[in-house]
């Protein structure tokens, strides 16, 4: 498995700061002066990591056209765990609430939610290994560090997975255009919330394994709500649970 | 003002069915066959557009670099209204959110954030001029023609824009790390809703503004969510209160 090179100041700080990770190098910019960046190069040595200051056509090739904004990190790449594994690092079921994703193809939107469900306590996302986009740098990037505070649980097939949770305890919410609304849902934890992929939402299939099928109220019109805002404000409403 | 270029099939498509702005032109990549496309062209015809079947090449070069995905819609510029001409358009102020961005520059953000508005019954959305991104092509297709459906207001000062809003007997909401949790806020309508970028959040001077600063409880240690989480958030709770 290749290594992993995560693009940007802040996704590198948080990542060096979280020390989840082997770190091997850091490339940066010949230029760079940020108070920022002297941290971040001050912690990436202490954690062992080789410091490189190149040119900028240097970083453009290492980076093969990602949006590096001057900084390159370059970790073991990030860990992805089965549900058995995830599940053992938990210390309270009914204190948990994790996250399955169901085709969502957009990176920016699988980073922009996973940094949502470090925001909001959801402590695992559930990615099909087909049909969905794989945590590339740009997902990375868009999770902004949230990488290294959620784990993430790779399944063959998400709808066994679905019915093995629901074995261990979890309640299977689904958000879908029509449903209970999500403010009247009276949650039970262990709970895993299903998020669907915009175009089509779920599978026929996995909407069937929900205990609940959850619509958040939606006034405008337009078609729905973006993925990554409907996941938001789905773990919005469920974390309240957690307090 | 030069025309608008959208690009995309469903922005297309809700453009041209909320009817509010002239379609001019519509070109389309020969080998588009999608039962939706042939909607989208019976519908542009009937509102007076020169549909235009072209080779990918000259898409590629009207679109100028643009995520066209085979369709390109040619429209009169969104129209931008100053705020007499926005509060005009409201029924009832005591059912009115409007919201106001303060220095979002990253278009995929201005565009999620607008859809929100739209998902959540906010009507008008307030762009202060400078250190914004504009309502590009890109703006407008991560909208998803969510611009059809909320008005866009540009100000030349924010702060006194909101002042004039305050006049008016608007309340003033601004979100940021540290406030009132938000699901404990008695939120007054008419509301104004201050989003700030994700780097530095609110300028000071419109912090002093707000009648109420605002935070979402989060857990993760994650720095912050996303600015259009943040907002779909926001607009979501702030949205009970149009029910």
């Amino acid at each position: 498995m290749s290594n992993d090179l995560l693009f940007g100041l802040n996704t590198a700080l948080e990542i060096v700061k979280a020390g989840k990770r082997k770190i091997y190098r850091l490339v940066i910019s010949r230029g760079e002066q940020d108070k920022k960046v002297r941290e971040l190069v001050t912690l990436a040595r202490a954690r062992g990591a080789a410091v490189e200051f190149s040119d900028p056509a240097a970083l453009e090739k290492l980076a093969c056209g990602g949006n590096h904004q001057g900084i390159i990190l370059e970790t073991e790449p990030i860990k992805k765990l089965d549900i058995t594994e995830a599940l053992a690092l938990e210390k309270n079921l009914k204190k948990t609430v994790w996250a399955a994703l169901d085709g969502i193809t957009d990176p920016m939107n699988l980073g922009a939610i996973i940094r949502s469900a470090a925001c909001f306590g959801v402590s695992a996302v559930i990615i099909p290994e087909r049909r969905s986009v794989g945590v590339t740098p740009t997902v990375q990037k868009a999770a902004s560090g949230a990488l290294e505070k959620v784990n993430i649980v790779e399944c063959v097939n998400l709808n066994q997975t679905i019915l093995a949770l629901k074995e261990k305890g979890f309640w299977v919410y689904g958000a879908d255009m029509e449903g209970k609304r999500l403010d009247r849902v009276d949650f039970a934890l262990p709970a895993l919330v299903v998020i669907g992929s915009e175009g089509s939402g779920m599978h026929l299939k996995t909407r069937g394994h929900c205990d609940e099928v959850v619509s958040i109220a939606q006034k405008g019109g337009v078609e729905s709500l973006n993925a990554s805002a409907a996941a938001a404000v789905f773990f919005y409403e469920i974390s309240k649970r957690l307090q």
